[in-house]
């Protein structure tokens, strides 16, 4: 299978390279950048001698003569146009960007930026891969989740679904490393900035809210509007999310941690601690693991739960891979077996 | 004024000596630890040529004949035996450790280990520097607030006192740099472990839990057991308490704003932000500062609020510092006077 | 083929784990540890339902009934006599510690501990890959050569074999990650000590010089002692050796480029950078690459040689898993192709 | 005396008002910068609530009707024109950047930028508090000394003085902090790609390398060219240069130390290190230290000499105070008291 990267300079890209080249099935047919000509390792050159391609200019037209597969790595605002000319050439797309992630009118009031056409947003299917993968399958389009949103929503989908936490209970206290930023220079993420320290920001208005919101309500429709926090950690890579839910009724927290366990039974990148036991968030570094520990507090009824996900994997690429795999028929896990690196 | 250290090649003790070498009314009589008969510069070179004097062993006895004040940095345990002594011959005693923090019942339960005896920590008050100056001014014996209930406190403290939240509604999620765990050697606060790695520890059973909520008892009856989370930091300094609270009625961002900045109004090292303007770790870097900023989310109800200190300062040293100031009449400025050290 | 690993718990032991599951050809057979009879995943929550072994103890006997090779990652002094004990039953051994790098008298001045018998040590190969590949292959026990002399005799090689430098004007100024001091914990490897430092230590003393030396003189028996600095990067992972040489003859540095290109002409691990370009440590993290580049200045004569390495893959388990490829006549690569992981 | 600053958000300016605001003979007169009209703790939030000033234009006509010093904290290429209007009114003025420490030839060659005229250059006191006092004493303008060659000729100056040292073997082999790099965005000073790594940059071709090479001919005339190498470490502030030097005779270590110690008798702020102890960055952190350590390698000949400083102290803003209290007749170490921020 052919696949291409438009948007290839930033980190998601990136980190698509270097997952498609040790890929058994998928080739990298072409790579593609606003900034063409250029060897991909004169941007990085962790990548000399390894990926001999060339930025090649965003060419749709081209493009579409040769892949089987696109990965739209590209920034808020641009995938949209881009992916309907290869929806409509029945080329596959997986968009890693927000754009196709919420209606029109949710996307304008939380991006503050103009929709791609409703119309467009209605062909994708949000690819979260544990639990949509027989929407997935069969999709031309995917909207690749968020990183945010999948650390939050695989740790709170088994208590949602089943339905035992107060609607109006759930707050998400979520830390990222700074890569999660994009690879475009700003203050917030120059080293003298960010370095020993930690830092809020876009406080109750980060615009993976509603993305969060929306699959909570497709899951359970009771559910109220969120409290979520964004928070830059001193890290390259990795995001926690903790989470606090109310119980409606008392349970242990075996009990929760079976439930948990029987959920994602049949799901390889999701690993359930055991009791006691708290993934941290260099334990899934470089791979595509999402590791869930969690802990039952009498005193308060209420759950902490503890999510750890590597932003540009589970969070990014590795799941767009992931998807790929789903809907190219092959086992989700080919190509993305990778161990952390640790330490 | 003449005081001694007694626990000085912690990371609290070497802040201490930072501190009261640069401090105008205070002298640094004598300094002790376990391992005496050493220059303290051994132990830590960056004081090589700035303070010259060697560690001794720890004889209350001798200490007693010399010294005005006395600050215990000593790891919990230790101290109850210790302050006795010295309060017994009318000598001010600060105590760092958590050793007198609770009542001795709370203290087994969460520390599992043997309280002091109740009569002590009776005769303790708690350092909270901004809220207790009038019980700490007269007192004999401080016990020094902990690093994460300084932060937790100082940011609930306004909304709390005016019972606007709901009482069983408050959740605090804090991280702290790795310097708060002390300077004894461990696996989790080794580098290659901490490093590029964010972790939650002692989930909903960390031993500052009950210091926190016996003093938002004092200040509200009615509260409820809180959610405490702590999290570890690839930092070295600096904590931040990230607080969650559901208002009874409705207030806006502005209004809350206008409270704590009315309450804080004469408090010299509380720094509330402008709105939409959120504290990180390291503006407080190496200075007595706690900042706070906040954002009321109409949305959900509820309100977040971001504290920020420096663990080692406003968090231990620099309010032990504060307390000894307002103890012996001073200005509660005096010698504390640190810009925080940006970037 | 199947692999046994002794000192599995240290970084080293952990770094083959993630190689060896992923290796094509080599099964992890048993692991091993003087702390047995533990999950694996304990130590090392990375590898929850990844690797499930248990740690064994370290029973020579019975490893040598089923394995085909021995890596032993264990620390200074222990691994000799183990060594001996495979080596007698025709067992493949491959020693990652500095017990059988130097000569009995060596490393009894150098590492001040009680050295193998020379008989041992005269068995051993010393295993740097890309200069001993013919014997390394029919060798039983391999000598896998130290994080720092791996970095500094790959870039100093070609120049010291050609004999177009000073004998007496060799400088390595090298500098590694946190890792490389293992996993004991030290108040130099603690994360606030660590961080935002940088720190020379064995100033002159290191014990790697000698090791650097005894492969310089078999390139060049005139070569004079090198002065060699270590020093502690506020990393994990990565060392840098920043070597100086003076040119006998005037060279530039294309010239001197050319020279390196074609000395590793066939060695896929040895990537040799374009004029003007520089590897950094982080674009070689997780991967088995060297990187090095190189300039000539002529305002002095001298050469300035970087190279780069991931001190736990190329300077560790990774070189060993090469010389392992080697001794079993598969491809050198095989199993090793991981791209660094960057950011 | 009233200060002004010129070039106030920069790191360099930030430091200027961390130490001109506790000094206790200087005012902030009044900060400058591009970016008017704005209270500084908006770019730099850590001084809310403690320097109220707004950033004024730079206009030198209005500047100079106030300020008895004005500090040059601006980049290169600017103050040349600055620093004249100044001199002309006889107001004392100290250039933070590189535009008066070297010839104007050499500056062209050097920084490829147009240089400052001669004449403004012949005016200027190289301000290396340390070995130019009296020059510095009576002058009205300073050069104030960049960051490595401060660190690089405080530790090489006894040696070379004494002239003890082979003319043509002085290598330094330096490293950075970020900081050092400016406040101004760059994809090397940005976190993803900076943490956790390592890089040389401008390897032989460094604009500071005719600096320190200038110092040292005033000091030896026979000094032949130097090796120097900049590398960028992943903390914040801080310099190491290890230099290597070979002697003509032979010395021990305690003889070469024994001479530091007396050349530098009366410095308050050059700390030389006992035998077998070197300095590492973080133990002069946030001071105006250098500290400086060294070792005679017997078998080689060669010294080994370990100097530290912080480059926004010692390097920049530090030194730039203690020469304006050297220019007004202070003590030299007013207001620049700080004790090392540890850990």
């Amino acid at each position: 299978m052919k696949a291409s990267i438009i948007g290839t300079t930033g980190y998601g890209g990136a980190e698509l390279l270097r997952i498609l080249n040790q890929h058994p099935e998928f080739d990298i047919q072409s790579i593609h950048s606003t900034r063409d000509d250029l060897p991909i390792w004169h941007e990085y050159p962790h990548l000399y001698n390894v990926i001999d391609n060339t930025l090649q200019a965003i060419d749709p037209e081209k493009i579409a003569l040769k892949a089987d597969v696109v990965f739209l790595a590209t920034p808020s605002g641009i995938s949209g146009e881009l992916a309907g000319k290869f929806v409509d050439k029945d080329i596959k797309v997986i968009d890693l960007s927000g754009d196709l992630r919420l209606d029109a009118n949710q996307y304008q009031q939380w991006y503050k930026k103009e929709p791609v056409n409703q119309a467009l947003i209605n062909k994708a299917v949000y690819g979260l891969s544990e639990w949509n993968s027989e929407e997935i399958q069969p999709a031309h389009l995917i909207s690749n989740p968020g990183c945010y949103p999948t650390a939050a929503l695989l740790s709170l989908a088994p208590v949602i679904k089943e339905d035992i936490v107060q609607v109006d209970s759930i707050i998400v206290d979520a830390k990222s490393g700074i890569s999660g930023a994009g690879r475009s220079l700003s203050r917030s993420s120059s080293f003298s900035e960010a370095n020993e320290n930690f830092s809020a920001y876009k406080v109750n208005q980060h615009q993976h809210t509603p993305e969060i919101e929306k699959q909570l309500h497709k899951w359970n429709e009771n559910i109220q509007p969120i409290t979520f926090t964004t928070q830059l950690l001193p890290i390259t890579r990795g995001i926690m999310a903790t989470s606090y839910v109310k119980l409606k009724e008392s349970y242990t927290s075996p009990q929760l941690l079976e439930l948990y366990e029987q959920t994602y039974n049949s799901c390889p990148f999701i690993r359930i601690r055991p009791e006691n036991n708290y993934p941290s968030v260099k334990e899934v570094a470089g791979s595509n693991y999402c590791d869930i520990g969690m802990h039952v507090d009498e005193r308060t009824g209420r759950v902490t739960i503890i999510s750890v996900i590597d932003n540009l994997m589970k969070g990014a690429a590795g799941q767009a891979v992931q998807n790929a795999n789903i809907m190219f028929g092959m086992n989700e896990t080919t190509g993305l077996n990778f161990i952390p690196l640790y330490p």
